[in-house]
């Protein structure tokens, strides 16, 4: 491999607020050599989330964060170029987690084997991974829409929020989207089939939400705290439950700002749980399987928002959180599987 | 009853921030005659609660406001003086709801006899009344503290936090009391056996919570919300349950102030719940059972603070928003039972 060259986009410095494109630099190693029981791989797609946000700043995460000069981490779609592992062999496309880099190396127990029969691959990087599953279990575990109940949901035509509020109309709840664009609140009306959505930059949320979901609100999926929980948290009705998926709204700040005043929880005595999608991992089957069925049959649809070439990922993250994506955003770093 | 007459406090303002003593009437009236089905009853013993803030506010309450110019609500310990139902007979001593008044009429199906001979009749408003029944279920429904777990409880020598933290002694846990005097924190380790108490009005709460409960807080019963949850949520461990019973820290606020940023809620997957102690009328009788037992076994200790008079109760109201209250809070509004 030693005539090949790595590229890898590092994190030069901690951002404090937004991000910049200065935080980050791309540079040009040499391949890595697999040891035993390793697997050299290159990536196809690379997947960017909000929850990286948390990786690269200085403050407590869930997880460890990213080193300075290190390749920032991120789940990605990849082909198996040299395995010292008997489970996995050149040419092999797998789930990994390279990160931002053209080549990475991986434990084999990291990698799940992907079929390209079964779903586009780059899908397991969404609706059939991390995003979808998170969308799954939280909505379901959690939220446990009934029929009839009322469901909202924040950063609504995202990559978690488009599969939560799907599955919330399967088991025939009525689904109010809350999104930031026109464009968005159609998709979610018109393609993904949700009973109402909500344009937050141009209508005042609270009388929006009154008019949409004239019967209060059951289950509340929140990808974003922040005002929007504030307002929702005061249309919740006796027993409503609250998944708290994501901080979408906080990423950026600079310190942490206040939450929402808790009075309407204990007046309705409803219920705000925290979730994180590894707490699941042990139950990945069934979201795999009722998640594919749906998507074969139609009822599940899934959007891609694919920027091409690693050296645009730092602009495309940071856009991300800014609500800049339409759909599930990835990154097209190699040439599909060949 | 024609020559007896009936005292009332009235509620004559709705109190904006802090209450003060000319919100309240003192007024005289005719004592009322119980219609069918009905009885008259002498109040011995009314209740003082935080709740209480709520139903005279101008905001919406989970419950009914009280009327201006009508008689301030409370539970009451009362004697029947004449009964129009079968159930009850003159000389019974019954828990009511009659409030801040010296007679009152009540329907026989909001009444609840009780015997003297079991515990003292004023119990009947704490320990095992309201406050005594929201420390049992909202701890052992919402917070299940386990052996060994490390339960932090606010509002710790009042009447309901007092009663939670010996039940989380009983159940293995270790117990922290937050408290706002040297007094009432002698009183929860030396008298209650807590484990440890912090003064929050003369300890930082942060580090004094840090020394108190090394291994992070399993389960946080809130009685007050505000900054308290605050400091309490940075310390939280894995998987914690918050039951959010009161927010005292709120009652007497203008406009409801922010909350505490809900980040630790979703690292840890920490849940918090509303609790109010109505969900739980079904399931009285297991409450009675325990407490009881636990009372007469010594495992159980209870602490009230008696003020004499009814004219005396707008005062120890306020006092009681304001924590100078020690023990749970009651009114001696007339003789004891004859």
């Amino acid at each position: 491999m030693s005539d090949l060259i790595n590229k890898q986009i590092l994190l030069k410095s901690r951002p404090v607020g937004e991000p910049t494109e200065s935080d980050f630099a791309l540079v040009e190693t040499s391949i890595p050599e697999p040891g035993d029981g390793e697997i050299l791989t290159r990536t196809i797609y690379l997947s960017l989330d909000p929850y990286m946000r948390g990786r690269i700043g200085a403050s407590k995460s869930y997880t460890t964060n990213v080193e300075l000069n290190s390749a920032i981490v991120s789940g990605t779609v990849s082909q198996v170029v040299k395995s010292n592992h008997p489970h996995f062999q050149a040419r092999d496309i797998v789930l990994d987690y390279n990160g931002w880099q053209t080549f990475g190396v991986s434990k084999a127990e990291l990698l799940r084997k992907l079929d390209p029969t079964q779903a586009p691959i780059s899908y397991a990087l969404g609706v059939l991974g991390m995003p979808g599953m998170t969308a799954y279990f939280a909505l379901l575990d959690i939220g446990q829409p009934k029929v009839g109940e009322t469901v909202v949901i924040s950063a609504a035509s995202g990559a978690v929020g488009s599969v939560a509020g799907q599955i919330a109309k399967i088991k025939g709840s009525r689904v109010i989207g809350i999104v930031g664009s026109d464009e968005k609140r159609d998709f979610v009306v018109k393609e993904l089939g949700f009973d109402a959505a909500i344009n937050r930059k141009k209508q005042e949320l609270n009388a929006a939400l009154q008019e949409a979901a004239p019967n209060g609100i059951d289950v509340y999926f929140d990808n974003t705290a922040g005002a929007i929980l504030e307002t929702v948290l005061h249309q919740i009705n006796l027993g409503a439950r609250i998944p708290l998926v994501g901080l979408i709204s906080e990423y950026n700040a600079v310190s942490p700002p206040p939450g929402p005043n808790l009075r309407p929880l204990l007046i309705n005595r409803a219920v705000i749980k925290g979730f994180l999608v590894r707490d699941y991992q042990h139950r990945q089957n069934e979201f795999l399987s009722d998640v594919s069925n749906w998507l074969k049959s139609g009822k599940l649809k899934y959007k891609e928002d694919v920027v091409v070439g690693l050296e645009n990922a730092p602009r495309a993250f940071i856009g991300l959180l800014q609500g800049e994506n339409f759909g599930k955003l990835i990154v097209k770093v190699g040439d599909d599987y060949t």
